[in-house]
């Protein structure tokens, strides 16, 4: 529905891209699962976005089951945009642009925070080892080829073998060189 | 640079994806952050991107402070734009899309798995609650204006009172309905 852009990728935050990754498509993801929005009309009012826009995302949330359309409260013309499981799985993704936008583009400091309903803290994305289940800096992050990796792609960027990182930041490569 | 498409919106996953929400951004980074590519050709080797829009895209990370572009070797032909800390947090973001299209668009398995160096395991994006040090699920997650909430946007979307959520899912609503 949105393009295959990225056919030639076998990577799965491209195909996550392919979903989610034109204008518009994660902000209307916030909305519904932040602030409870579902009907046509609340969307358009929350982001100013273009009608013809924002009916060719939700139709498109809808045949790629991040959404269920449905009528609402037995009248026809009330139709809501509801959020599948799928949908849902999306506010890691929602947050961790939210923790890099505060951190880097929120010079008066976060316009919104995420709370734990249970303590009132804030929530943060964290990147976490499911082995040793520490917090982990990216430059302890190696990528690798996955159980995936031979499939889907006509082009070998994911199955080739993935390249050492020779530097960890302008920094770091600035003083090796020096 | 890349058109402030987001005006209206005072809220810094917005703002992110005014950096870095066009078409390919992500998955320039993506390389960048675990393919250590810091040289035009590659990137367009990597992408089989249009050399017009790796062009805008890379000279736009270096305006926006998420690249710096310098000579590379002394070579002056040799040009290559290698991360700033900017750039490098980005992590997070590629990683939890990485985790969703795992999850919901990866039928054959994860084609690329990120490990942790220290440990071997995999390293997954959690939503951490910063207070109780929790994993926490999207269910127990409630938005709310925070500092920078009154200022930036001529709309008030960010700062006016976000709306309780009434359902956590398609299941979870219809269940609450019958």
């Amino acid at each position: 529905m949105l393009g295959k852009t990225y056919d030639q990728e076998n990577c799965s935050a491209a195909r996550a891209l392919e979903l989610v990754g034109e204008r518009w498509s994660l902000l209307i993801i916030r909305d519904a699962l932040f602030r409870n929005i579902t009907r046509f009309a609340e969307f358009q009012r929350s982001l100013g976005v273009a009608t013809n826009v924002l009916s060719s995302r939700l139709d498109g949330f809808v045949a790629a089951g991040l959404m269920q359309g449905r009528t609402y409260s037995n009248h026809e013309d009330h139709y809501e945009y509801v959020l599948t499981d799928k949908g849902r799985d999306l506010a890691a993704v929602v947050i961790a642009l939210t923790t890099w936008g505060d951190r880097w583009a929120a010079p008066n400091g976060p316009p919104i925070v995420y709370r734990h309903d249970g303590c009132g803290g804030q929530i943060d994305t964290g990147l976490v080892c499911s082995r040793c289940a520490q917090q982990v800096p990216v430059i302890e992050i190696e990528a690798e080829p996955g159980p995936g990796s031979h499939s889907g792609a006509t082009q070998s960027s994911a199955s080739r073998r993935v390249k050492k990182r020779r530097s960890a930041s302008v920094a770091a490569s600035d003083s090796a060189r020096s």
